[in-house]
């Protein structure tokens, strides 16, 4: 079974890696910039969830690859920028320089700036999926990814720097960073998929739960995880006195929030029956990673 | 007659302008900063041009509003990004402090980002407009505001910086870096107006040649304006040996050139008739602009 899922995550995330790859990359700074911080890196889990979702309601996960890879630029874009000196100001970020330590801030705002762009015209690129649905989908991704979705939780993030967060906050910061981008990458599988609202519904709910499951357990990698697993120093949270879930609910605390998230990601996908197989092991493996 | 284009393009501004101010702004930091720059300032060419180009092909223009607007955002963004202190380092901009003077760094370069992906949200809105069309809309913004168009450009000008630059290569700069979206500002018009290709073709046309003139002129006027009508300081190519059209050509030779261009717009757009009046005073209007 996990062995099972192993394999479909890895089948899942070579169609992405493959996807990206093969874009029409030039030999321009901005190509190499963009290329450094997108390909070969990250665990592609909103692209993979897409994928996933797409097939637990009898879609064609081949069909979509390209719009579940525009969520992989989305990503890669909010990481750099989010490195910047401006922002979180790291060094590293999956194991190696970030991007602007190599390419330069201006340089590194403009491949942000790029990576966003070319993912919208991957989302409006050419497809036999329906177009009625395809804008369903740009729209959400715009939503998520805007204002009162990631970018909006930068900010929040931004301006709760130093302050003593309650978990509602946090929660609150969370929901709009992370969380709705995960939800809309389940959302755009579902969507693509040709499900019905209901399963729309329980894939949303279904996302949800593990987008907090997995920060839940980002807060716990940061105080049990060592440096080199994570690609990123550790105990950094503690260190710039950050409000986490530990910090709220102690360690063991943020343990059984997690679990209850788990528990809740595998309640919201039962009706899938055997087919959300994939979908309960995603939430395992968010739960049991080490970096 | 002018009299006439002036009252026109009011009424197409205002268009933009009461639809911008009339988005569901919050209180919250973020949409300050996105409104501080994007509300209440600017001559809105690249949404008039779009509306302008809806009608001259028989279209509505009260029902693209939304989508012409969206160029607008982009288009601020671009300034929000451009004036930060990795890039150009402008403290100036409409004639007020730049974004990040104000806001700060970091803020700055998210309402930046956060423009940029409303504008999609903006793009992919509920419309009676057939999903085809619109789809092909947002697939060519993307592609003229991304790696390839705008931000490409803003690449080339950032390594260009401190070269001697020929004319090829500072009309490619100019082409991706301001052209590209001036043109797909024509061609939305044009496309969600349901003009034929031929109209689209000959729209293109002419935004191109109002695109290079519009440079041109920007050159023209850094050397002849003043700061104070310019709402940024005179003669800053100058001091920052920037390779400019007078710089390449002389004054009069750039001026020839910018009078070649204006030829060739209103020649592009003869197809119309009389209905290219407002397309031929706008190729003066940029011609004789004095900031």
């Amino acid at each position: 079974m996990t062995e099972m899922f192993k394999i479909q995550f890895t089948i899942y995330s070579d169609m992405v890696e493959k996807f990206l790859e093969e874009l029409p990359w030039g030999e321009d700074v901005l190509s190499q910039s963009m290329r450094y911080s997108l390909v070969g890196g990250g665990k592609r889990i909103r692209p993979v969830l897409a994928l996933a979702c797409c097939e637990v309601v009898g879609g064609n996960s081949g069909e979509i690859v390209r719009f579940a890879s525009a969520l992989e630029l989305i990503h890669t874009y909010s990481l750099i920028h989010d490195d910047l000196p401006a922002m979180d100001n790291d060094d590293y970020r999956r194991g190696k320089l970030s991007n602007h330590k190599v390419f330069g801030e201006g340089k590194a705002i403009l491949a942000g700036d790029a990576l966003l762009t070319y993912a919208f015209e991957l989302l409006a690129g050419e497809s036999k999926l329906p177009p009625e649905l395809r804008l369903r989908v740009i729209r959400e991704v715009a939503l998520a990814a805007g204002p009162t979705g990631m970018v909006g939780g930068q900010v929040l993030d931004l301006e709760g720097e130093g302050k003593k967060l309650d978990l509602s906050e946090i929660e609150q910061i969370h929901q709009a960073k992370t969380g709705a981008m995960l939800i809309v990458s389940a959302r755009m599988g579902a969507i693509l998929g040709k499900g019905t609202e209901q399963e729309i519904e329980q894939l949303t709910r279904y996302a949800k739960a593990i987008g907090l499951a997995f920060q839940i357990k980002d807060d716990i990698l940061d105080i049990e995880g060592d440096s080199a697993t994570l690609g990123k120093p550790a105990q950094s949270d503690l260190r710039q006195e950050k409000s986490t879930y530990p910090s709220l609910l102690g360690l063991e605390g943020a343990k059984t929030h997690l679990n209850r998230q788990i528990a809740e990601a595998k309640e919201a996908v039962k009706i899938f029956g055997m087919r959300a197989e994939f979908l309960s092991c995603l939430a395992d493996y968010i739960a049991l990673r080490q970096h």
